[in-house]
């Protein structure tokens, strides 16, 4: 997975457990795509700095991805729910019967809300 | 939810989270069931060490869980995937091709093993 992703990923996961200094500085830097010079100039502070914090934060992530694997059990589940999704499909394409129908298309979107 | 019970599955999620030691003792009084002396002993502390050490403790697996909220997520999940199962019950009662039978049988093996 390419870095930068998965940092971002993380940071949904993981996000709460950073402060709130930290969880701002990475949102601007992974997930809004702005440069360590913009991010410094916003907080009143150096590159170097923020460079600091971004360094820290993202080995906090790491640390709690070692210890928890959220980011990893979510993707196992993703790929079971997809191979599921891809069985009702079959199944639907199998029976006729509307009311069984409805029942499938039913438990899909269960499945789709929820992974 | 009785509180001993909660904490045992707070446990389950963010144990990890916890030092070695906090998660030895934390383990000792919720899952099997030692008495505070008795984990004192084994620890060669005192009675009043081993209950601060689990009060820290306990206060730590409630923050995280206020922040990432995994175990009531985890019932959330739970509930629906109870509900699918239903329905796949229903869907199964009322179809009768075998193959389309067995095909269903393996959704409800991949959720139950999932959830």
């Amino acid at each position: 997975m390419e870095k930068r992703f998965e940092i971002s990923l993380l940071l949904d996961f993981y996000g709460e457990l950073l402060t709130e200094k930290q969880r701002i500085i990475m949102d601007l830097y992974f997930n809004n795509d702005l440069s360590l010079s913009e991010i410094a100039e916003i907080n009143n502070t150096s590159r170097q700095a923020i460079h600091d914090t971004i360094k820290r934060s993202d080995n906090a992530l790491l640390v709690y991805e070692e210890k928890l694997k959220l980011l990893n059990k979510d993707h196992e589940l993703k790929k079971t729910f997809d191979n599921i999704i891809l069985e009702l499909d079959e199944l639907q394409n199998n029976i006729k019967d509307e009311k069984m129908n409805q029942l499938i298309c039913d438990i899909k979107t269960q499945i789709i809300e929820n992974v």
